[in-house]
């Protein structure tokens, strides 16, 4: 037999867009003796799951679970529920995640249109509005935190505009959510998604989404069935809602458990807690980038505290920076994606990477190499 | 804060339809340190997966994959990314999982037809002759073990059949791979899909398919995009096959590091070994049951090792003896699915299950049950 790679899997900091830091909890709960997808006690720990996701959320939506793929699983699951072919498909646009759900969208045989808004800023709530008084819509969709640019969207604003119409209003929350109050049901989102691997800090694998009542009856009431048997939410909801469970798919039990584990951990700071831990060691970063003359991409109020875009200085070779701090330094940080790449870095401060000695540690390592 | 249920999960030997008893090794490099899904280190274990699934698949297959779904998600890929609005496909279906295919394939807009067999046969390829002679088809699919069953179908002589015809053969292998030969090469299969947590004995979560040349070729000259951004395998390829791996969506690095030991063990113990030890105790099993007046569903020649389906003695409450094997053994079998509930017991001995101590704790059980 060939030499086993895993045994040369060290640690690193991840300090990227994500995956993020995962602690020793959350590693050893999946680690746990696998469970039967049918077997009582899983259904205890699948409820338990609901019932948290529903607190990070701050939701009482009943049909909040994880969907058995990654983000983009998440993001495939609101769009091909929702949608019907020829319905009207609004899409807020400001960087790589904005786009790729114009694509998800646009491929389900929806008519798209979107907003845009430049790369490093914020969707402007004023196109927005002239946009919705053009064209009523089904679905209108935007990214909560753009990863790909650090910018923090107005969702609150445009969740005004949204329900002066009928239109559901669709939030990506992969990288907010446990990072920012997601407020899902005072801001009447209907369609929800999240991702496990960044400030929920479990590995990737799970995508939590939540959908409000309104967006239920829009899937239950579909003239077509859903194209897409994996994440068909109205067998998806038998097997984790119903009073006698259906097998719909095998559940992946392990991540599960990690999911469980992650959002105890996160319940057992405390939200609030979480929130200004991560606030705090964002501030603390971007002093600390400033002060050996890094400079943000983002403007102060619409950056967001676990993705933290910094320009690359004129003359610096980014990819070779990345290198060295990850062969040196054991530092993992994202490139810039898209029209930014090259131009920026992506520092994450997500989940468990939200703390003092990461923030130290990877400053000091900027300034050596910069 | 709640009391946290992990704390209560214990040790239960999975003899049902999967998931299967993983080993030690497997739950250890589940809980081995996350690394990015783009660094260097990782890609060599993607590497890694990519050729010793080759291996146990039987194929030099280039666009052999695991994808971030559980076994349904493979499913739900061969089909999305072959099938074009009105495509022509053959469903053979002799239980719950061919019955899968056809509502998966129906959903994406395919014109499909099917040749049945009743459950607890194989499907006769006299009748996929005559079907075949009838109508030109573009895709012909077949499920290789048939786990609601236990019955295995006739893949060999299928092939034959297909290949006299232009179709794309499509084959289940989800709880038949690592368990039986499944010779994809061989067999001049195209698209061919399987789960971690049958005879892979890996939890849960991914779903390793193989295309062949000709099926890539039929994927790359779609005249529509794939329906569905997550499962496009146009995409996948990239991060997984191309010379620069591009980004699609973050991959679930822990599950992949349980999936790589997972095949690392079987390649270490030796294909033909697992194939024989899988075979043995299947063979004992049906002995010992017949020792204790239980008899098989299926016929000899048909039967699957992996997965034994055994009929419920006149006046014996199934259920109750489930529950009982679960609540007082700690071990768990499967129920009968669709028109087999209440009729069949069903037996596991898949991957690491397939063990003599587990053959004697079964039947010990089931002689005190019954």
């Amino acid at each position: 037999m060939v030499k086993n790679l895993l045994d040369r899997v060290g640690t690193i900091t991840l300090m990227g867009p994500g995956p993020s830091c995962v602690t020793d909890e959350v590693y050893r709960a999946m680690s746990l003796p696998t469970l039967g997808h049918m077997d009582s006690e899983f259904i205890k720990i699948m409820d338990g799951i609901k019932e948290m996701l529903q607190k990070v959320m701050a939701t009482q939506n009943r049909l909040t679970v994880p969907i058995s793929g990654t983000g983009s699983a998440g993001m495939e699951t609101c769009f091909v529920n929702l949608i019907e072919p020829h319905d009207t498909v609004l899409i807020l646009k400001n960087g790589v995640f904005g786009n790729r759900m114009f694509d998800v969208a646009t491929r389900l045989g929806a008519e798209v249109d979107a907003v845009d808004a430049p790369w490093g800023k914020p969707i402007d709530p004023e196109m927005v509005k002239k946009q919705l008084e053009k064209k009523k819509y089904k679905i209108v969709a935007i990214v909560h935190a753009e990863t790909s640019t650090g910018v923090r969207n107005p969702i609150q604003e445009v969740a005004k505009l949204v329900h002066q119409t009928d239109a559901l209003y669709l939030v990506d929350a992969v990288t907010s959510l446990g990072g920012i109050p997601v407020p899902t049901d005072e801001l009447g989102i209907d369609a929800l998604y999240s991702g496990t691997q960044k400030c929920l800090s479990c590995p990737p694998g799970l995508s939590p989404v939540s959908f409000s009542e309104k967006a239920v009856k829009a899937i239950t009431n579909r003239k077509t069935k859903v194209p897409n048997w994996y994440l068909d939410m109205n067998m998806i909801i038998q097997y984790w809602n119903g009073a006698k469970r259906v097998y719909h798919h095998t559940a992946p039990i392990n991540m599960l458990y990690g999911l469980y584990q992650s959002l105890y951990l996160i319940l057992e700071e405390g939200l609030d807690a979480v929130y200004a831990r991560h606030m705090k060691y964002h501030n603390m970063l971007a002093q600390e980038l400033e002060g050996i003359g890094l400079a943000m991409l983002v403007a102060p109020e619409f950056r967001l505290p676990m993705l933290n875009a910094v320009i690359v200085p004129e003359g610096v070779d980014e990819a070779k920076v990345r290198n060295d701090l990850r062969n040196t330094y054991n530092i993992e940080i994202g490139a810039g994606l898209g029209d930014l790449a090259g131009k920026i870095f992506r520092i994450g401060l997500m989940g468990h990477t939200a703390r003092e000695e990461n923030v130290v540690k990877v400053v000091s390592a900027l300034k050596e190499l910069i």
